[in-house]
């Protein structure tokens, strides 16, 4: 791929600030305070309801939008600065592709969820959902990591945002799916679509910039800070919009447990694979993770504690294995070209996930859940589907969330060849440089100092 | 300026063992726990008034407090640490003077606004409150960052903690401006403050220490640690200590909607303002943050989200324009010295807060707030000023805030150049060495090196 | 000391998945959700004590859990990242002896304490005791950090769980002390266990790899990572588990006032002690959270602020006193090689923590706590206790800890003994390469290309 302009100097800030002024427009017209948010109808709702402030959601919800907040921002934003050249790009256009997504994504989840009366109702539940259609973004940014401008990436995300929103909408509300850690709708869409589109841009030769994509030491230990603050703050991504009380404490407990038996079956299966029993980075960095990908549908359903260590621990396995053996197939037969391996940490564990909650499912008895049948399975509960067919359908929305993400990543991966949103050519990628000032660094400096030294001193 | 002796052998153990001891001493004779906190009286308070333990505001502050904590500590800290040779002062200097400054201020505030019958009492406002005017004593620390002693930083502390607390008493209690996020007495008071000193301490042969005044490629993504989380948290800060129930709903929400319509706004100009169109990490670091400031003193009015993304915008650029043509001129023609860039990250954009509080306070109606007019702006809801007068009070906050910010910085200023205080000279600012043993560092030795093998080489 | 072999291609993944299995299978057999976790048993606990969601216990203890988990993971695996050539071990080596501690210490310490019918029920609390734990483990990996394999760590992480969970139970429930922040269960023990397991694996030659026991610039930075979270998350950790309330909130702001003193106090003594008056990173690093620890036991107390803040100075002087003057007495004299100087950190601090905890104990009266004294001291509260006995039983309990650190060391070191688990010869210490694929580094490769060129020059 021969790649385009990436002078970014007018179509950066075009696009930016074009998107950020018909965002304003569209939130003037549309977006409101809902009543927990509005000061005369909180107010209004306190003396008719007998509820005092306490009792807002924000109390109930913001501890765990703000861990959520922070895997979008520094777990994603620093698990992909493990590149040696691209720690600029890779936290920085995170923090900007994912600033616009929970902007764009609080109107399209908004016009599906929280519409009445012709106006969005907005608070901590609408941010949480914004901040979760970003990490399905972030997602997709990982397979693309190092190949792609950031007005491609803007572009992508205001598509896929988009289209997010109407898989998400068909899964939970037509198909009747739960999927509250979306292990269907974040990472099986996510992944899939940033490999489709990733496959649309397929890079011959790539080779050229191979030198690039590995990792420094320096740069792994930043990559380590987004793995750690991602792997502790998955309990509070998965349970983070289910219903209070039990569920949310038992979501929470459930992933903790098959993150803890994921982290394990990691460090073996990495010390196993290696012909001389030592352990990989990236593993570690990724791999570790797919135990909160595994259990995405199933946390809030009654998994069991034991349940949710063999899904953990599956999925580590599956995905250490999927680094070593799957991803270099995938690029060399697929031509399918994976920065991050998101095929291994959100492809295959998201699928995992999806399989496991049809599973547990299909197991769902009044004896088991009690009343709280109604949280988990209101469908069950008022009778208008065995756990049987509820099953089949938590299947079908696997297919559905599938069927978009292909059919989405096609589209997406054509219209970001438009030679006008700019492209790093083969040679150009997994470099700061061309988006960026990158200041004098010790190590590449010195690289250079002491390669020009070379012919004096052999002089 | 000639420096004076930076051997701290005497002087650092002498002030920071005196302090603490006055300061212990003081503690002992004026500090109580107050009635949340203290055994018996929280009990007697849960029998005489039918409350439980889980109404402790402990469960609806400390999850505010936790997250402002850490905009304090690791948000200031590694914020600063962009600088090559300077890492070590840049988080160590800011953990040292904001562990004294929440110390002192609890002093300080409680004499203002928690004394009662002799005693001052504490509990967690009084902790969050504390963090506070630390914060505006590191915002002035960036404006001085790399040319001060740790004994000057601990000295301004003690005097511009003192003068914070008189500040932000006259401007809440007297005056009766609303100012919850603290665009004027933490932002707008920190940043004048810290350049007025920076001012009065004009170095005119800092030329010598330019070579250190950059970052290097890691230190940059060290820089971002500090970036990433004073962004997640602001809505946190602007919060924390607004009234409970819809007010810090409402705030965390505008806050939220003003960073993310900011950091579009800072990509959109540092691409547009470089020749090459490329971007500039000191933009995405600093520049990003200022729509958190901007709506320091209106978040918790009814700014409506759309607003709060116009305020984001405004100050996003304002704040990279800043940046790009204002940083040089305020050192060449006004001799203000301003390492950090202060003033575009808190100055401009703390005025810019403070003026959008007086506009969106003028249109405050019952129609709009409510019965919850009486947390936003109780002073209209008893009937004893309009909106437009509280509007002109909150105008006055910002001119008392800019004169305490530039008498107090002026007096503290002239204060720092005794030389007992010790100061480093114009050729070793930026410099750890100075104060700390350094480690072996790979790129520094390399340095050293390669440096010394020249001669040889050339030879 | 020769070392085995420290390849890990069948031992590592023969015991990760060994004893994930048995962990699981032990789950499966005794662990069931407790009644705020479980659907059915949940709703009926609702149903039968006219309860809500709302109430359930995970929204008073999640976020300090939270706070608790970044510690353990963050805090304890960054802090460790100072050594130069051993950060991916330091990180990587925390999250997998963490992960399997928190599942073990589940099994151990619900035998002991949430062992009803058969079964062990789980919930927010048993997790949070399970991080404290591993704390504990954490701790005696300090003092060992560079110089062990990871099988080794395995196999001391599952005797020293279990003996943990042993001496916690005898120190709680038989001794009756109090200890919510652990000085005793989890500093004390954890320290001098790690102590007498170093000393029993004394390593003569050790000098072969002193010059990899450093840390260099960057190195640094990455530890103060971990320092800052856990001096911030501290407040957290002493209070994460006492009583709802006031105790919870009295325990956050002791430990917040102690904490800062300490930090004034460490920098004060690291200025002192060096020849030139220059600070040590070393020092701040550590010794400034030492004042989280002398107020682990006594936090929850009425130990009024200032008399935390007397707690955190001592503490900060003791340790960095300690860090300069004892870690290279115990190495020449006691033969103890203190990797991270656990001693000074978590050893004394601890110790001194179980005395202040005495003390304050001594002086507990009804004037004081009022009704407030059953949940601090409920044995003197129901009279079976008067406050000087409660205070001899204080100092009991510390002895108890050191016996079983000691006993409990010596076992495990001899058993670490054997050649099974791998071992590093004294040359390999401190080195990643002999367990990870290490990347090409910057500085690294630089110093092989200088060093390689320095023969030519001179030639």
């Amino acid at each position: 791929m021969s790649g385009y302009s990436t002078n970014m100097r007018i179509k950066l800030p075009l696009f930016c600030l074009l998107l950020e002024f018909i965002t304003i427009i569209l939130f003037a017209v549309f977006v409101r305070y809902d009543k927990e948010t509005d000061a005369k109808e909180w107010h209004d709702e306190m003396r008719n309801h007998s509820v005092g402030n306490l009792d807002n959601d924000f109390y109930f919800r913001y501890p765990s939008f703000q861990d959520v907040h922070v895997m979008i921002f520094i777990g994603f934003g620093f698990l992909m600065t493990f590149l040696k050249r691209y720690g600029f790009s890779s936290v920085a256009f995170n923090f900007l592709i994912a600033a616009f997504a929970l902007q764009w994504s609080t109107l399209i989840q908004g016009f599906f969820h929280g519409f009445h009366n012709g106006k969005i109702h907005v608070g901590i539940e609408s941010m949480i959902n914004a901040d979760f259609c970003t990490g399905a973004v972030l997602i997709s940014f990982g397979a693309l990591l190092g190949k792609t401008s950031p007005v491609q990436l803007i572009i992508m995300t205001l598509i896929e945002v988009t289209l997010f929103g109407i898989n998400e909408y068909i899964i939970l509300n037509i198909v009747g799916a739960k999927d509250a850690g979306g292990s269907m709708t974040i990472h099986t869409f996510g992944a899939y679509f940033g490999l489709v589109v990733s496959r649309v841009l397929y890079r011959p030769d790539l080779e050229k910039s191979r030198q690039r994509e590995g990792s420094v030491y320096h740069s792994d230990l930043f990559a380590m800070i987004g793995t750690i603050y991602l792997w502790m703050f998955w309990p509070s991504f998965n349970s983070a919009v289910t219903a209070h009380g039990d569920d949310q404490h038992r979501t929470v407990m459930n992933t903790y447990y098959s993150l803890a038996a994921c982290t394990l079956a990691t460090f073996a299966i990495s010390a196993l694979v290696n012909g001389e029993g030592k352990l990989d980075m990236v593993h570690i960095q990724n791999a570790a993770l797919a135990g909160g990908v595994a259990v995405g549908t199933s946390a809030e359903m009654m998994l069991t504690p034991f349940g949710a260590m063999i899904a953990g621990t599956l999925a580590g396995m599956i995905s250490t294995l999927g680094y070593k053996y799957l991803t270099p197939v995938l690029d060399s037969k697929l031509k399918i070209q994976d920065t991050c391996g998101v095929h291994n940490l959100h492809g295959m564990p998201g699928v995992l996930g999806a399989i496991i909650g049809a599973i547990v499912a299909f197991f769902a008895t009044m004896d088991i859940y009690g009343e709280g049948m109604e949280d988990v399975f209101p469908l069950i509960q008022d009778g208008s589907r065995t756990a049987k067919t509820q099953s089949l359908y938590q299947f079908l929305a696997l297919l559905v969330a599938l069927g978009f993400a292909v059919i989405g990543g096609i589209f997406v991966g054509f219209l970001l060849k438009i030679p006008l949103f700019g492209m790093p050519s083969d040679a150009e990628c997994f470099e700061d440089a061309i988006y960026w000032e990158v200041p004098g660094e010790e190590g590449h400096h010195q690289l250079t100092a002491v390669n020009s030294e070379d012919p004096d001193t052999q002089a």
